[in-house]
């Protein structure tokens, strides 16, 4: 799987591609991820990337030309499932749509800073817009690495424990269970009893019905579904 | 306002903080974001940070003790407003949320990693369960970045053009209206002639029904509130 992803603030994403699970997952070969500089394709002298919005407003906006050089360069080396624009009024991202994503080849990932991009490059080639929140966010940078997180976490080989992805929060439909490390007595805090009782089956019970009133207390919404 | 954010990959966090409108919030001195390694507060000999889940199952899971000492170290060091854990189980950030976080002085956030933190943690410390979105992730770094971003964006004097934190999506009840700047004709995809029209009325007037529009298409869900 490969991510090309275009951005004004390549600086932005190098630690968290740099790090952790993402790291590994590149090194090990199953994902590959490349940082674009918007400002290394606008064609002007100043190599400026925005401009004043038409009909006036605050802010501004990212211009048509240097994101058409760059999605033209990539399109010519090779065949793209996706051009996914971050955007808080996109879709909201969630899991069977992360899901659907891991499974893809190439992806495009635009981001827009300053106050947004002109529409026209949503309209020639976005294929889909994404949004990971109803929250305003300085730029598409962090949810671009949102989504990736999210999507390469899911591809087989990337997670040491391979149960350990389809054990979360989402992808049944209940919030985890409470979880507990040693010690067992924390200055007078105990670890559930059954938690020790060593009674594998009493545990899993427990554990669903943990889930289930954790589901019922903060997230009723996912038990309708 | 003070952000301290605990994690055990502190390294992941240092390129968001290091870029746009966050560094440039820190060195205008309008917020501090302190990112400690929860690996230095291990007192074990190993440094270690996580143990075996008590009643068996896929994950480690992070102790007690390293978040215990770095929280009761920061607490005795000044009063914070919130202990924010960042989990897919939390309430849903929300504009609203970012905006009543960014009238608070000094907020703590732990990040999970792994399977997640020993429940006792949450019981005994965290004010308050955030989650970004129904989606999982490697750990919770990205999401206080993202919290950290949509908060420090609110605070006065972050953005330089006042008004555009309140004109952005989210902060009415409607989806931003498309936006677009020069060249007026790319290709023959033309801007709205209105745009075009010096009138800003009739501009304004189009904006609210694009937007109105788009709201509808899109999130007819922010219309019901």
């Amino acid at each position: 799987m490969r991510f090309d992803i275009i951005t004004v603030l390549p600086g932005l994403l190098e630690s968290p591609f740099g790090h952790s699970i993402l790291q590994r997952a590149q090194k090990k070969g199953l994902v590959e991820i490349v940082v674009h500089n918007l400002r290394d394709y606008a064609e002007n002298k100043q190599k400026s990337v925005d401009d004043y919005p038409y009909g006036g407003g605050g802010g501004m906006v990212m211009s048509i030309q240097p994101f058409a050089s760059c999605i033209e360069k990539l399109k010519a080396e090779r065949d793209y499932d996706e051009v996914i624009f971050m955007t808080p009024d996109g879709i909201t991202l969630n899991q069977s749509a992360a899901n659907e994503l891991s499974i893809r080849k190439n992806i495009i990932i635009l981001c827009g800073h300053y106050k947004g991009i002109d529409q026209r490059i949503r309209d020639i080639y976005v294929t889909r817009e994404i949004s990971i929140g109803d929250y305003v966010l300085s730029g598409g940078e962090l949810p671009a690495a949102i989504l990736v997180d999210a999507v390469v976490r899911l591809i087989p080989g990337v997670l040491s424990d391979e149960t350990s992805a389809l054990s979360d929060s989402f992808q049944g439909d209940l919030l985890d269970a409470p979880i507990y490390t040693r010690p067992a007595n924390w200055n007078g805090h105990m670890v559930p009893e059954v938690l020790l009782s060593g009674n594998q089956s009493v545990i899993e019970n427990w554990r669903y019905e943990e889930a289930l009133q954790r589901t019922r207390d903060r997230r009723p919404d996912l038990l309708d579904n």
